[in-house]
This record gives C-alpha cells, structure tokens and sequence, in this order.
C-alpha cells in the first residue's frame, strides 16, 4: 500500500463510515449536530502530540495545553461559531515528573480558557509513551443562516485574512536557532484563536471561511477545492520576521481565510471595526476556473502541512 | 513529588481550573452541559492507548476502535444517558501500515457506532509513536430528573449490577495463555456498554449510577465515597470462566452498577424484563456508615484499575 497523505486516509476514513459520519476534518473544520431538542451544536476535535505538532524543548507545557486549546477553538472560529465548551483527553509519558507535566498541561489550558471564554466540561487522563492533549470543542453558530463551512465561496468574491501568516514558523525558527524575537515567539506559543472575527464574518453573511493553520496556501487550496472555484491572489500579508514561505506554508498561525461577496465588503469591514478587530486583509478574488490558482502570476503550490501516515 | 494515582491527580486538576472545569472524570462518569437554546447535553472523554489499555497481540485493530467507543458510551450509560454524537481523535504510529492501523480501527469504531445507534460526527487523524484512541460522546438525559450521577445513593438502597463481572479480564488471561474460550474473548474484545439498561435505571428514578469499568469493587467505593454511604454486599456475580478476583478488580467489564430504593425495586425489574433486557442482579445494600464497606462479613479492598502516572 503507497503511503497516504492524511487528505487521502480521510477520504477513505469517510468512505468506510459512510452515512455513519458527517465530518472527518475533511469537508469543513468542525461538524454540525442536529439536537433533538431543536438547534444545532458546532463540534470538533483536534490533537497535539509531542514530537508532531509540538516541542517540549521550544515550549513549556502550559504553553501545550494553551496551543491545543486554542488549536481546536480554532475549528470553531472557522465555522463562525461561539464556544460553548471543551473536553480535553490528555496522555502523559509514565514516570518522574508526569503529574507536574499533567498539571503543566492544564495550567495552560486553563489560561485558554479564562482567555476565551471556554469552559472545561469534562477531561480524562490516561498514561502513555508520550505527551498528546486532544481536545473536543463544542460551539453554537445560532441566527442568521447558521455556521459557515468552507465550501460556500462563489467566484468573484473577495479573499480575505484575518492577520499576517507566517509568525508562528518564524517563532519556532528563531527558538531553533536560540535567537531573541518575542513576538515570534508569542505567535509560537501563544496563538489565539479568532473567534470573534468568525463569528463576526458569518454574521456578515461570509460565504465561507477557514483557518489557515495547515498553512495558508494548502488551506485556500483547500477552500477553493470544497467550493469548486479558483483563485487569483495579488499578494500574502507576511508576518513580521517571517519569510514568504512561512507565510504561505509555515502552518499554525490560527488566522481565518474569508470569501465575501463584493458587495459586503464594506460591511465586514465597519463590523470589524465596530468589535474592534483588526482590519481584514484583502489579498484576491475567487475566480470562476477552479484550476486557476495564482500567486501573482504563478501557480501557487500547495504548501503546508500533512501528516504523511505511511 | 511523590507518584500519584489518578483520582489524586485529577483532584489537582480539578482544583488548578477551578470553577472552569465541571467535572473530571472525578465526579461522575460524564459532565453536563447546560445549551444556551434550553436542554443539556451529557459529555464525556476516554481515551484508549496502546500498551496501556489494550495489546495488539491480543486485539485486532477493529477490536480497539469497537472497545474505545464503547468504554466512552458506557459513561453515558452511568448516566442514564442516549447516545446523539461521538468524536474521535485518532493518533496511529507512523510508517508501514499506518493507514492500514487507522483503517482497521475506524472500521471497529463503525461497527460500534453502527451497533449502538450512535454517529461519528467528527474525527481527527494525527501520527505519533503509539497508538491513540480518544472519543468524546455527546448524549442527552431529557425528561424525569435528568442525568443520573453517582453521588444520590441513600442508606438503605439496594445495589444491583446488571450482568456478572470478570469476564473481560478472563477473556485477556486466556488470550495470553494462548488458551481457547470464545465467550471470554467476547467480552473482552467486543464489550457493549449498557445504554439500555442505565437508561431505563434513571427512567425509574435510580438514585445512582456507575460504570464498573475500572474494577467492580474500586467502582463500589467510588459510588460510596460520593454518596457518603457505606455498602454491604452479600455477594458478587462472577462471570463464567473469571475468578472472583477477576470479578471484583479485572476491569473492563462495562456493566452498570445502580442504587436503587428498596421501594422501587420492583419497578425496576418489571421495566428491565419490558425492554428484554437481563434481569439486573442484587449484591448487596447501602449502609449509612461510610466507613463499613463489606462483601460478606470482610472488608472489601479497593481492587481495580487506576493510573500510576508518576
């Protein structure tokens, strides 16, 4: 068997569950769950494992259970969604120092959550060879026309995000390199989730949106793949101290992509204003050709972030 | 730092998030969430882990995915809880066969889902150095008192199980002596929760519900220490093939235990044989002195399954 990239496992994930799953992470950031006592809830999930996603030589463990909080928070964000709450299962290496690394841990998880207003509803810990924290998040995206999925964008809407990209990767470059640059850093260990501005951007009737934090080009590829468009892109916001590839292939910045419609764009951009957010960055347009996928005047690869599983 | 079981460590975390966190897996088996558009959802978070839980020599990977989500529904089941939703974080070990690992547990996960009623409505793939199975269930306890925990037990209940105990940890002793016996293999690689049955239990007004996955008597005591009661069983039902010892601490067995008033011991028995389920089996009886914990006229020790982290 080839080895699988994990867009494809998903595909066959799916394929084997059949109606049984709505969602494998692959058509949207976070499912929808029909109650049966009316109204939806938004869910998620998400893992952070040490040694794929995080180092415990470039961040402390409070910082892992802030990133992993903020990580699955920020699937909600994506779907335009306010959290409701997470539960966090979290598996620590047996031995020396595995409670202060647990309690490490959820220190951090609880600075997340005081920071964006997400309880903790329920938690289990569990030894194991190595430190992972997966956490569910659940989030409610009521009124208007419900949560926004990634695959709504319509050609000729504008592409826009929510901050520069590439801050994240710069941050963890400089740790490696044992250079000064704390706001790198921050991006690294501290990234916050946007939910204000999904929430806002759905309120605003955003076509879709995702979050960038598989790296923002793979991730428009995928939003132009689930909505069946193209698109031309004039140009990326590159954070401070990051290089063009960070930007568009560096991952875990928790920045959201956003396809609005032209005629909304002076809306989206008063209602950030008026939640005083940081003015969206327009960075191109859908277009009708879904194969068109242009950097400028260059195709844009699909740099970014996939587990290879095989 | 002295090492520390779970219950201490969990106590630590439940006091580092302080009013954040409802529950822990410390309180009862599942936390409660309140929605904001009215009704409450039951949640809980397990995780299955490779070399801690479970031995691929002894199960194949469709046998981990059915035990993962069964072992997180059956702490709906303590809650008297109906399945709406799980979520399944999945971290499979790189290399060759990975997505054949992954593959073959999602196909257990389909089969469990498909035999209890409850959708996958969200997952997450991740590589790691071992094998990962963490589900979050999401259920619902509408109508009479809500979701049962394991604290109401009173003086004077009668404990009942709803099947024999053991069998599980039976079936994995004889796996490991290469010796046959189907029924105990069964029961330790396809355990069922018991949805039915602790649905009903809360239907006819069970004082308390608990799981007796980590061991029937160290469950026992759990359901004493938070009901404040002390118990005097006259007995415990052991599984075919299991010893008593398997019986009362093997674990793994996802039987319920139930506190029910001497009043309503009738009603429920009559409700058990209505929906064609076993008849629930009596052990013993709450006590109001919570230091007396007896099976017959000894002390019952704390056997059963907990973490050692440290």
């Amino acid at each position: 068997m080839p080895s699988l990239g994990e867009d494809e496992t998903l595909q066959s994930i799916r394929g084997l569950l059949g109606n049984g799953i709505e969602l494998f992470g692959l058509r949207d950031d976070a499912g929808v769950l029909e109650l049966p006592t009316g109204g939806s809830l938004v869910v998620s999930v998400d893992s952070v494992v040490e040694g794929v996603h995080v180092d415990l030589a470039f961040c402390r463990p409070s910082d892992i259970g802030w990133k992993a909080l903020m990580r699955a928070l920020s699937d909600l964000a994506a779907m335009g969604a306010s959290p409701l709450g997470a539960l966090i299962a979290l598996c620590v290496p047996v031995g020396t120092g595995a409670s202060e690394l647990a309690l490490g841990v959820m220190r951090g998880v609880a600075e997340a959550s005081a920071a964006s207003g997400c309880a903790v509803v329920g938690g289990d810990v569990s030894s194991a060879g190595e430190l992972v924290v997966a956490v569910t998040v659940l989030g409610t995206a009521e009124g208007g026309a419900g949560a926004v999925s990634r695959s709504g964008a319509v050609a000729g809407d504008v592409l826009l995000v929510t901050g520069p990209c590439g801050g994240s990767a710069a941050g963890l470059r400089e740790l490696r390199a044992g250079v000064e640059g704390a706001d790198a850093r921050l991006a690294y260990r501290r990234p916050a989730a946007r939910l204000t501005e999904g929430s806002v951007a759905r309120r605003c009737g955003a076509h879709a949106i995702i979050d960038v934090s598989d790296g923002l080009a793979l991730d428009l590829h995928r939003l132009a793949d689930a909505s069946g468009v193209g698109f031309v892109l004039d140009g990326v916001p590159v954070a401070a101290g990051a290089t063009l590839d960070e930007a568009l292939g560096g991952g875990e910045d928790y920045e959201l992509a956003i396809a609005v419609a032209q005629a909304d764009l002076d809306a989206v951009e008063r209602a950030f204003d008026s939640a005083g957010l940081r003015e969206p960055l327009r960075i191109g347009s859908a277009v009708s050709d879904p194969d068109l996928r242009l950097l400028g005047t260059s195709e844009l690869e699909r740099l970014g972030w996939q587990h290879r599983l095989g």
